[in-house]
């Protein structure tokens, strides 16, 4: 590709989030769009597609675009489509050509879709925490809980396209209804909303202690995060609790791929200070000898924007 | 390499197998070496050699061998060590450095050392049940439960060299104590032993229940294959058990790799007649609906010995 200049785009369950990215790795300008008010892929798209528009226009680089890299949950990179994604409400029990609709939207511009998890384990492995590592999987703690594994430099696809639905494997036998269908998954508990299912069984199970989240209607995991810097007793246990599950699914990870680090990203990592010990007693409790304080647990280091811009965007130099 | 054969090694928890293999991928002789016997690594390093040295005479190949694969537990194919096995009565707690210590009683020979599981998984692919598939993940039901894993055709060796112990991934949260020292392990349910022992537990938990498996007093996964196919309800169950425990895992490692097959191969993968429906309705249960009745689960077709042996003999090529 010749052009100067390249789009990445991050859908999530709430947003998208745009941005102009150039050869160095920066993000020129950036733009949100909300992703939950549409139920037609077609709807989103073409919103999308003015808001890209717009985005080279205000920058003044029209023509100088070579492509549009794009990290979605449940995108496959082998065939470009997003396929049946719960979080995203317009992707829903579907399977949507995404990249070939976004690039006739974009007037044949080439686009390139990958899953998100994928997408920002390939930021932060190019400019985040993970610069330099070549073995490691990116699990995002945000509306669902997604993950990225390199490994050797290279984003795992496996024979399908969808390698990496870590949030996806069993934390408890026969726990909570997933909304992929499945019980006891893995991002039934340690997404937000998961850790927000936490907070209400907590409150239920123990009508005795006073919580500051007793004064919230609608507990959001932001919630349980304000109430445990303000030093709430629940809203600690409610993450040493979803450390705790974390770090036992990590240990099988580990088993599975040996890898060098686990790199956590999104809202719920911002949890770091409440997270990471529970994550590291457990996973070490758990993991077999050989792994036993060997595996690094790092948080991402950039902005949650950024990352997965920059990730989604670096697809797009292939193009 | 110039030289035209190679010697392949398949050391298990109870023997070693030793081959000549030509570059064909012809076994032209074999020859069997207890293993367990011995409680130290030279001793056993010591037989081996004598082993190889006799095969290689015996055939008329001496001078016109290139180098040897071994396939051991906990291999690693990065140090050469064999690192704590606890199957492997002169490996049991302590790092042996065995490719060295093999070369040098071989007089310089180069060795090269793999997992056992990671060598029947080349093995597989070159000339088995995986022929031709490029991402599949190897299950070898032996004595333990090892596991090699092909992601685009090559072994995963991760950032360590010991990718791929899913046998020590967790089956049952809080379960049975798996040799490894840790709880629930699959390896403790699902290897010869834990059919064993899931037996006995089967026979405590059921004293009204007639058995053919009440005629034995040491009780092996052997005499339970044997009540299974003489038609035994309790042998039956614990087949359905332990397909069940296993297809649940195969689950979860889907959704790691998206592997195109599983395939299974070791002494318990004898008894498919009795594990195959079990394993396919479990794991289709548990893994994501993108992957329901895709993927494949395979038994290998090669002779446990001829696969081991060609798998590990395969490493030698590349010396």
């Amino acid at each position: 590709m010749e052009k100067a200049y390249v789009l990445g785009v991050d859908i999530g369950g709430q947003t998208a989030k745009c941005g102009i990215v150039n050869a160095r790795g920066e993000v020129l300008a950036q733009s949100i769009l909300v992703s939950n008010t549409h139920t037609e892929a077609a709807s989103f798209v073409n919103a999308l597609a003015s808001t890209l528009k717009k985005l080279m226009s205000d920058a003044g680089l029209e023509g100088q675009v070579g492509g549009i890299g794009v990290g979605a949950p449940n995108g496959n990179y082998y065939t470009g489509e997003i396929k049946d994604a719960p979080n995203v409400t317009w992707a829903r029990s579907k399977d949507v050509p995404f990249a070939k609709m976004l690039s006739e939207a974009m007037d044949g511009m080439p686009v390139a879709l990958t899953n998100d998890a994928n997408a920002a384990a390939v930021g932060e492995m190019t400019y985040g925490a993970a610069k330099g590592i070549k073995d490691f999987i990116m699990i995002t703690l945000g509306t669902g809980v997604g993950s990225g594994i390199v490994i050797g430099g290279n984003v795992l696809y496996g024979h399908d396209g969808f390698a990496g639905e870590l949030g996806h494997t069993c934390a408890v036998r026969g726990g909570r209804t997933c909304g992929c269908g499945k019980q006891g998954c893995l991002e039934a508990y340690c997404s937000a909303i998961g850790v927000a299912r936490t907070a209400v069984e907590w409150l239920e199970q123990h009508p005795e202690e006073s919580s500051l989240l007793r004064l919230r209607e609608n507990i959001t995991s932001k919630d349980v995060f304000e109430a445990a810097k303000a030093g709430d007793k629940a809203a600690k246990e409610i993450f040493d609790f979803t450390g705790n599950l974390l770090g036992r699914s990590f240990a099988d990870f580990i088993a599975f791929s040996a890898p060098e680090a686990i790199v956590l990203f999104g809202g719920l990592a911002r949890a770091k200070e409440f997270l990471y010990e529970p994550i590291v007693k457990s996973m070490n409790e758990n993991v077999l000898a050989i792994w036993k304080d060997k595996v690094k647990v790092l948080f991402s280091s950039l902005s949650e924007s950024d990352a997965a811009i920059l990730g989604a965007s670096a697809l797009a130099w292939n193009l």
